[in-house]
């Protein structure tokens, strides 16, 4: 399915425990490789709910985006942790400057605000967030799944099987674009042989 | 000192701990009378460090605002659960219109920005949510405390001793002033008997 694909998982303390485990799973199952990047805070992070450990395999400011296929930023509390960590912030900044799937449930939009890329963009999160979002630009809307462009945005747990679905759609499309691009540059370089 | 004043502390479910009981102590030790509001969730809430509990006096769509002279939003999760409730976000807006003091510390702002009140106001608080303060339009500085008119903001808990002065000196004032203009209402009436 995805094979190949890199992804990164931004985590900090504090994040909602199946937001984290769920995609990561989700995500291997269908033969992504998922990093998970750390602030640098600490070795490894606690959900909220206590149910979920994770060790970090780098940390955000030593990610190089352009090997990135996609980024996912739980929620919970974790994300206004993250918030405060440069890293973290540039990290989905040049992801999106790039092109690259921006993928946020929950508080995760709260990361996307800081980045500054929600301007003019139909997205979703926890209610309580709207009202940022909003006044970031962006167009706040109550739905499971919302898709414009690379972002990729939803509101709760319960969510996560449309969200992560909606990843892995985002990816494969992704893959055939590249692969139809190949093709074409290979009927270009046969016309002109 | 400030006797008779009438303040209403709203709460929710993992407030900063100190920021609800330092300010309730202070404020009772210098003579005020101190409402515990409540969202309605549940009849009592509890700190995120679990280490104070309060019982709620009255829930937020109960309160008579003509009849306060500040609120006080504490900081911690608490704020991101009191946003989801009507009744507190309308709570502060009324009390804002009305001209009473609104004092924040730490998150408690984002209660402010739900409220709409922060344009083009001097603000603080705790440093993740300051992209979220100025894209709700306020002016957000890295100061200890900062008053601005009726609003009253600080970052942190080792703020609050300043937070604390600086809103019973604003209560002070404001009783200066009503006992100006009593006085002066006062010698009016005696000029025309």
């Amino acid at each position: 399915m995805i094979e190949g694909k890199r992804l990164a998982l931004l985590v900090e303390d504090g994040f909602e425990d199946s937001e984290v485990s769920e995609p990561l799973r989700a995500m291997k199952d269908a033969g992504a490789r998922v990093l998970i990047v750390g602030s640098g805070s600490k070795p490894s992070y606690r959900g909220k709910r206590g149910s979920v450990d994770v060790m970090a395999d780098t940390t955000a400011d030593r990610v190089d985006v352009s090997e990135l296929d996609a980024v996912i930023v739980p929620g919970g509390y974790a994300p206004d942790r993250m918030r405060l960590h440069e890293p973290m912030i540039d990290l989905v900044r040049e992801a999106h400057a790039k092109g690259k799937i921006v993928a946020a449930v929950c508080h995760g939009p709260q990361l996307l605000i800081s980045a500054d890329i929600v301007k003019g963009r139909r997205v979703t999160s926890w209610p309580s967030i709207a009202v940022d979002l909003r006044n970031a630009g962006a167009i706040w809307v109550d739905e499971p799944m919302v898709r414009d462009g690379n972002i990729i945005t939803s509101r709760r747990p319960s969510d996560l099987p449309r969200f992560n679905k909606a990843l892995i759609n985002a990816l494969l499309a992704e893959s055939l674009y590249v692969n139809e691009r190949e093709q074409y540059a290979g009927a270009k370089q046969d016309n002109h042989s």
